[in-house]
């Protein structure tokens, strides 16, 4: 389990970044309603704002502006929210339940849906051009980092498109370990870049941090893989082996399952070992990255 | 006709437009291949540049710096292009043609298309990040611009879930005005704003040229409604008479054929009139806003 003192932090942001969420939000009754009610519907299905965590406690390793923090990590959960979205439609990964509540296509139908995904990601780019406390040039660096994080060709959407392909063909080592770094380690990567680019850090902090997020990334998706094969449906709130049976390219099926964990714990190691420099004051970005495979040993 | 001044300056920004498109986007071979071919399809289908001619030419009359201007008018035809793959798909209006050529989805499949039309949009995003000699407070205001008229509740995704709702109902004449001034017209707004504010227009400059872009923006969602009514499907490279078929909310159905000509007409008038401190300097912006309605009356 992981200790009192994160998971009480953890509630701490997910509260104020869900309150920022409800502000920026346009109301559930504003015309046209149905997109509003869909994207509400998505944003607040649950979820465990991680992008929103680590874009928090690396700000605040450099002393990074709240209020801003606050508003990146709530911008990091709508283009979080919108590639789900996306990914669980008909046509692409075509998911009926998520975190434990209809898909937005499966409550909104289509159009909406996507039109919903659409409007989350534009939402995400309006609320990172409104960043109180952050001078101009660092906002375009944010805007820049994270537009490039969630593209292509090196980001999610190029991530995304290589999974789908690799359904459908044999995968390799180079395609798993290019499908995880784009799909989901480069908006994780982004997100503790982005928090660190709004505080004050230094070049050698930026790097730690990168270097941070970038093995965060790897673990937590090795994590997914495994409780893809090992958890129960109840307690994602999602089906479970779904991975293996779309013959998506997973870490488990590559490696086996006792080399994948082995290999999420020397990547957890590393992350915390890259903090050293910062002594007590980084300890909750430690236990993030210990909690991210607790549930997988 | 347009006179041949407009049409070889209309000619020359499309060369290069296209060009800094062709430079921008990841090309063809690179992986995952699928979807850099899909976006260079819809990118190179065609397509009048329309809110590049606006956005450069706006930008010209307070002497943006040029290559900025390029930069701008590419993301901005990204931008377009990814909400016309979107408008295209099945789930929304089921086009299969689109400017003489077949559409996203029926070229590379539905998966491919949302994924294409959401890279588009990200790397829109990205490109407007890089403008070289604009100050960086005047490129967050421009993203901070062109992502509000493209969202919702005022921009150009809330244009489109109203017209898709209006097709299901009787359209009210303020339905129509919002579905018009949100789905295209906040786009083609923003783009003559986005080329001001890369210059050095004055808050004077900025209301004209914002009150120019706002009745072109008008004059030509009526011109497009009128050609869908009286064009030829060979002219226009898309099947003719959908609009009405759909039941969806036109102008012309709304005030008649005439009306709508002369409503246009007189747009365009207000538009030219309030170049006017200008001279002949603003030429080239009068010229767009007759060139819109020429092939209606």
């Amino acid at each position: 389990m992981a200790s009192a003192q994160i998971r009480s932090t953890w509630e701490g942001v997910q509260t104020s970044v869900e309150r920022e969420l409800d502000r920026l939000l346009p109301r559930a009754d504003v015309y046209p309603p149905s997109i509003h009610q869909a994207m509400r519907h998505s944003i607040f299905a649950g979820g465990k704002r991680l992008r929103p965590i680590l874009c928090i406690e690396s700000g605040r390793l450099v002393e990074g502006p709240e209020a801003s923090l606050v508003r990146i990590a709530a911008a990091l959960e709508m283009i979080h929210t919108y590639s789900l979205i996306h990914d669980d439609l008909p046509a692409l990964d075509n998911d009926d339940l998520r975190r434990g509540q209809p898909t937005c296509h499966v409550a909104f139908g289509e159009a909406t849906a996507i039109l919903a995904g659409d409007a989350l990601l534009t939402l995400g780019f309006h609320v990172l051009t409104e960043l109180p406390e952050v001078p101009s040039e660092r906002q375009v660096r944010i805007l820049q980092e994270i537009s490039k994080a969630i593209g292509t060709p090196d980001g999610m959407i190029a991530g995304q498109v290589a999974d789908l392909e690799a359904s459908r063909q044999a995968t390799t080592t180079a395609s798993l370990e290019f499908i995880h770094r784009a799909k989901t380690g480069a908006l994780l990567r982004a997100s503790v870049r982005a928090g660190a680019l709004a505080g004050h850090a230094s070049a050698d902090d930026l790097d730690r941090l990168t270097r941070y997020g970038e093995s965060v990334g790897l673990a937590f998706q090795i994590a997914d893989d495994l409780l893809d094969v090992l958890g129960s449906s109840a307690e994602l709130g999602k089906k479970t082996g779904k991975d293996s049976r779309q013959g998506k390219a997973t870490y488990p099926a590559l490696y086996g399952i006792e080399e994948s964990r082995r290999r999420a714990r020397q990547l957890v190691e590393e992350a915390c070992g890259l903090l050293e420099p910062y002594g007590e004051r980084a300890e909750r970005l430690r236990e993030i990255a210990r909690f991210l495979i607790e549930r997988t040993s």
